[in-house]
Formats: C-alpha cells, sequence, structure tokens
C-alpha cells in the first residue's frame, strides 16, 4: 500500500527542520558527533510520529504549521536516540537500520552512544525553543520526560529484554511492554500537536485516544511485518523478535489473531477520531488504515 | 583538607529528595532499571554541582531551601547519567566509580545504558516539576539542554576523545574541551541557583562568573590528582589519564604550572563571589578553596 502524500509532505518539512535547526550549530559541535547525530536523523524512516504531531495540530484547528514543527523535530530526535541505543552491541547488536549501516557500524561505538545522549537533550531543547506559551511547553517537556524516560520507553524497552525466553508470555505481558516502549511516545504525538493547537478537552481526548490505539496498532504491525516480511523490505533485519526470543503479538497469539487484533485497534483508533475536523481529520483515518495495511 | 560542613548537609538533603522523588514511581519502573539507576545515582560522591544550586540560591537571597531541591536533584540525575556512559568498555572502560562497581558491572552494559537514558530524561522531569513559574522553568530546561547536549558536556567528551593521542594539544585546547565537558553544568549549577532565588542582574552574573571560574578550577584539581593521588583515595583508577593521552592540564602544563593556574582560578572565583551575602556567599568561598586544595 503506499503511504498517503501527507506522511511524505510531513517527513520532509520535519527534516528540513532538523537539518536547519541544527545547522546553526553546525560550528558549535565537533564534526563527528554533528555528522553522527545528522547520518541518524535524517538516514530515513516513515517519520509516523511527526506527522502525528502535525496532524493532530491541523485537525485541532492549528492553522500555522510552522509553529507545530519543532515539536514534531523533537519526537523524531527523541526517537532516533532510542533507535541508536537499541542497535548498539551490547543492546540488539544490529548492523542494519532503515535500509543503511547503523550508527556505530557508519561511526564506532562511542561516536554512537555521544551522538544519541546528545540527540535526547536535542530533543527537550527543541520543545523549550517551541513558539507557545511557557505553560504549554513545560508540559510539553514534562510529558515528553515522563514518555520517554524510566516509566515509559526506557522502562519498556527495559521489560522487553526481561520478556525475551521468559516461557510464560500472555498478550497483557506484550501490551504492557510496548504501551510502555512505543505507545507512550505515539499518544504524546497526538497529544502534543492538539495541546500546539489549543484544543478543546474533547478535541484532545479524541488525540489522546486516537494516539493510544495508533500506538497499539503501529506495534501489533510491526511484530506482523516481523514475521512475514523481508529484510529488504524493512530495511532492517528480518525475523529477529523470533530468533531474539521476544515478546511479540504473533509469538503469543499467532498471526491470524494478531491481525484480527490489529482490526479491532485500527476500529478504536478510527472512532477516536471520528469527531476530528476536515481534511486532517480524514488523514488520521488515512494514517490508522496505513499502519493496518503495512501488517497485512 | 575536610571538605566544608555545608557540602554533606546539602548533599544528604539532595540524596533524600532523589531517593524520595524515584521511590514515589517505584511500582511503575521495572526493577532491574529501578534498582540500577539509584545503585548510581546513591553510590557516593562529593556532590558539589547540587551545593552549588543549593549555595548560590542562598546567597542570591532564596530561603526556601525545598523549592530548590528539584534542580539541585536534576544536575545531579543528569552528572551521574554522563558517569555511566563514560564508563562503558567502549567508552572509558571502567571498573571502578565512587570505589564501588561501575554501573555496567554490578549489572550489565544494556542496563548500564537504558538506567542512564533515562536517569537524563528524569533529569528534565525534575525541572519541569519545580515549584516555580513556568517561564523560570522552561529558562532551566533550554539552559540545562544547552549545557548538557551536543553544544556542551557531550560535545565535550566528544572533543576529549578526538583529543586523546594526539600529538599536539595545548592549554586553549584543553580549556575548550573542559568547558564543555564539566564548566557548562557547574555554570548550570550556580546560575540555576541564582535563577531560583530571582537575583537580581548584579547577582546572577556574579554566581554565573563563579561557576565558570569553578568549573575550570574543578577540572584543573581533577587532573593534577589523577596523577598525584592512589586509585583509593580516587575511589577510581588513578593515572588514567596518562594511561588514555588524554590532554589534561597536567600533560600540556605540567603539574606545577597547572597548580599555578588553579590558584589563579580559585582567585576569579572568590573576587567573584565577593559580592554575594552573608554565610551562603561564605560557602561559595569555603567551596572553591576546598576545590583548589584537593588539587594540591
Amino acid at each position: 500500500m503506499q503511504a498517503p502524500l501527507f506522511l511524505s509532505e510531513h517527513a520532509v518539512a520535519t527534516e528540513n527542520f532538523c537539518k536547519q535547526y541544527i545547522g546553526t550549530k553546525q560550528t558549535h559541535i565537533p564534526k563527528r558527533l554533528y555528522d553522527a547525530m545528522l547520518y541518524s536523523l535524517l538516514a530515513g524512516g516513515k517519520r509516523v510520529r511527526p506527522a502525528l504531531v502535525l496532524a493532530c495540530y491541523q485537525a485541532c484547528g492549528g492553522e500555522d504549521l510552522e509553529a507545530a514543527l519543532p515539536a514534531a523535530a523533537s519526537i523524531e530526535c527523541m526517537h532516533t536516540y532510542s533507535l541508536i541505543h537499541d542497535d548498539l552491541p551490547c543492546m540488539d547488536d544490529d548492523d542494519l537500520r532503515r535500509g543503511k549501516p547503523t550508527c556505530h557500524k557508519q561511526f564506532d561505538e562511542e561516536t554512537a552512544v555521544l551522538a544519541a545522549d546528545a540527540l535526547q537533550a536535542l530533543s527537550f531543547e527543541m520543545l523549550a525553543d517551541l513558539n507557545a506559551d511557557a505553560d504549554t511547553r513545560i508540559t510539553l517537556v514534562k510529558d515528553m520526560a515522563l514518555a520517554s524516560g524510566c516509566q515509559g520507553m526506557v522502562g519498556g524497552q527495559m521489560m522487553d529484554i526481561e520478556a525475551e525466553n521468559q516461557a510464560i508470555a500472555d498478550v497483557l505481558q506484550v501490551e504492557r511492554i510496548h504501551l510502555h516502549k512505543t505507545g507512550e511516545l505515539l499518544r504524546w504525538s497526538c497529544e502534543a500537536g492538539a495541546r500546539l493547537a489549543d484544543a478543546d478537552e474533547t478535541q484532545f481526548q479524541a488525540c489522546s485516544r486516537f494516539g493510544k490505539a495508533v500506538g497499539l496498532l503501529f506495534q501489533i504491525a510491526d511484530d506482523i511485518l516481523d514475521t512475514t516480511a523481508s529484510s529488504e523490505m524493512l530495511g532492517k533485519s528480518a525475523g529477529k523478535d523470533e530468533a531474539q526470543n521476544k515478546a511479540t503479538y504473533v509469538s503469543v497469539l499467532g498471526v491470524t489473531k494478531a491481525r484480527e487484533l490489529a482490526d479491532e485497534m485500527c476500529e478504536i483508533a478510527l472512532d477516536a477520531c471520528g469527531s476530528l475536523q476536515g481534511t486532517a481529520g480524514k488523514q488520521l483515518k488515512d494514517l490508522a488504515v496505513y499502519i493496518l495495511k503495512r501488517g497485512q
């Protein structure tokens, strides 16, 4: 299935913003670090998280897309740092990411550790720099810290590691891992877009519910893809979940039931964004369906 | 030389705050991650950075020390994360830190990477949680991101790695590395204390100048200690700088000239805090002299 057009438009806008933002710092950053940060940040990827920020911003009536771009870039920096550390030899030990050598392969391990650390800090810097009132910015910072830290993404990665090779894993445990590991930041993306558009409570809750459902949908589709797609299609090593004995939706449910669950999550997501406005509300629906179809 | 009493008082207050703050999250964090974060955070150390926050806060007339504690804890989380990553096998490969096994030795590498990542996020969370107006909090977040990221600490670490084994290093290059690697966060500590106390411009500039001078003083003393003290005294491997061909004040100046430079920096620091108030102003002076004497 073709990706919706707005996904690539939002991706280009986010990448351009990142290049420009980091570019203004170039003379203040050691060259190797600068190169490694940009290498990983601009190594492709679907940019689902920035697209969620921007589409939710528009779906809640936000009109100045430029104003939401730093938040879109911020979540992509946070996501990219997590991928770099995830790929390290002591973690998943991956050589390929988005079809290119991983950061520690292209540079070296110490540069990869540092580039990722710097991208995490940069993510918070971008939020602090948003053209929004201080209360909104500090809320986004706090939510980002929670969603990305020990109670969120990093906590989920630890759970994921601990679940490897455990004999018993059930679907609730898998859901718990993924709500933390990927779900919280996908929800953050939707809520951030709503906050920056000064959404009313109904709109905010719609985005939040949409984000939560899409977060799970995204992960189920990813788990299905890992078993059904080739490494070439994925741009990263396929079949790794099984090789590493990861607890996935497919390992606990099988492919057929995982697909049914994906359908259900997509319904919830579509229902959640039913009340959102015009073109951008339609974009959110297209995005949910696109994510669903990737796993089919 | 005995450490000034207030240093240990501020250390205890900061550690208690950290324990309590992270403790409230305990049930939401995987046990291994929680243990590793607290292990490294509470593994001792002089807690110079939190003491600078609290002493500058008081020196600028701040009266409610509790209100500044989250900022003191925040800088210690940021510092601890950097130590954990610094000690990794792919970085400095250290087995001992503050007299105890390093995080990756006590747990394992992947847990160490994640615990540090979570501490960075926690550092920003604590700032967002401060009991201060949103403008002050967002300024502290922005300054922290700059001081800790690619233009600050992480940038300095990259410069430090690149300078290893380089034939030519001069004192300006060493200063440039350390202003980034340690100086920016020490200055942040002093400025944060001033900001939280609603310092006037004169007080703020005094704290900022003091922080910059103390940052360099601290590093010169550290470089001297690395060549003159035993591993037992340091609680970490001594003589590592020379073994790794690090660019240090001692390697470019020799011990005698490095000590003279430390004296000069101490004078600048004492001069900077000359205008600050009463007991706390005196604390800053005692701290500068204590740091100087450590390196003698």
